[in-house]
């Protein structure tokens, strides 16, 4: 025996979402019919709005249902001289929290993996060079992840900013606040010896 | 900073799903507006298909877009004389995986829960009554979870089967197949050795 047709229908497309399985499908879709109609129709209509208006910033390209993002709307900003390029909107939000950045972004949207076919034209280097070139940019901070790829990805944009005479700088890697050394691996450990600042 | 409104809107709308909090919701977000639009679009759909249609059925109140749903509908269920009486609907779905059954179901939708205003008219006892009362029911089986507002309604529905004088059964506890004694707790162990049987 099956689910009603509209009901498979439903947990199917539950499916959709990352980390949802089967089960959880089918837990979401009961607690929904019994529960929260109304919630399900408001995520509904939430749903088939941002997927027909949210597109990319037309120059930093994080998501935003406008041509500039607030971001990069701000004369402030723009004034700042200095752009922050990061994989995705989710760390723009994180930089964005801690309030101490006042620059522009850049988003790439994945880093560089040649072995998926992802290359300079794919994270959409090209605008960045339009970016660099149009915009009054006197530092490039490189905020990408500290994996292979990201470390890749953050050398090939520095050596674009060093034919522009742009300083470029990466985040420094090290022990985080409230970390234990006991606990670090190696490579933290030395990026953290390496680094080190006289008091 | 925040996200802009309809990119919020979709994160809150996101949070009414069961087990999905603010970074759960943002990730769900992201990761459809980068790489599923349509699967988005078509879970927006379902959605209101969903909630619009799905009802519950008319005798034994599962979920079904039909009056009656696929199992009350069929003649052979029917002329079976056994009903099942399960908590919800994905208890429906667990007993028909093994094939076993090809009785009725009646779905209460919960349990009695006094001290949370649950009363037999909230499960829907009144229909089951009904149901008893105009179908040629011989047993009826009690499927209520093994806990104690799933025993208490099942106590409870079997007055109601002693009263028209139908037989009512519930189904065993004991070891689960594939499970160690060991690790299994008292009451279960205690509930294994009372309903032995010989072999």
């Amino acid at each position: 025996m099956k689910f009603s047709p509209i009901l498979s229908e439903l947990i199917n497309s539950l499916k959709c979402l990352p980390g949802v399985g089967q089960k959880t499908a089918q837990r979401m879709a009961f607690q929904m019919l019994e529960r929260n109609r109304e919630g399900a129709l408001a995520l509904s209509d939430a749903l088939r709005n941002a997927m027909e208006h949210v597109k990319h910033c037309s120059q930093c390209r994080t998501f935003t249902e406008s041509e500039l993002c607030d971001i990069c709307a701000s004369p402030i900003r723009q004034q700042a001289g200095v752009l922050c390029v990061v994989e995705s909107p989710q760390d723009v939000m994180a930089v964005e929290q801690t309030s101490e950045f006042k620059g522009l972004y850049f988003v790439l949207m994945g880093h560089l993996s040649p072995i998926d076919g992802i290359g300079p034209a794919e994270i959409g280097l090209d605008s960045l060079a339009q970016m660099l070139d149009s915009n009054p940019v006197e530092e490039v901070i490189l905020a990408t992840n500290p994996t292979v790829e990201g470390e890749a990805t953050a050398h090939y944009i520095a050596q674009m900013c060093r034919s522009r005479e742009i300083k470029a700088s990466r985040i420094a890697h090290g022990v985080p606040v409230g970390g234990e050394l006991e606990y670090l691996d190696g490579s933290t450990l030395t990026h953290a010896f390496s680094g080190r600042r006289v008091l």
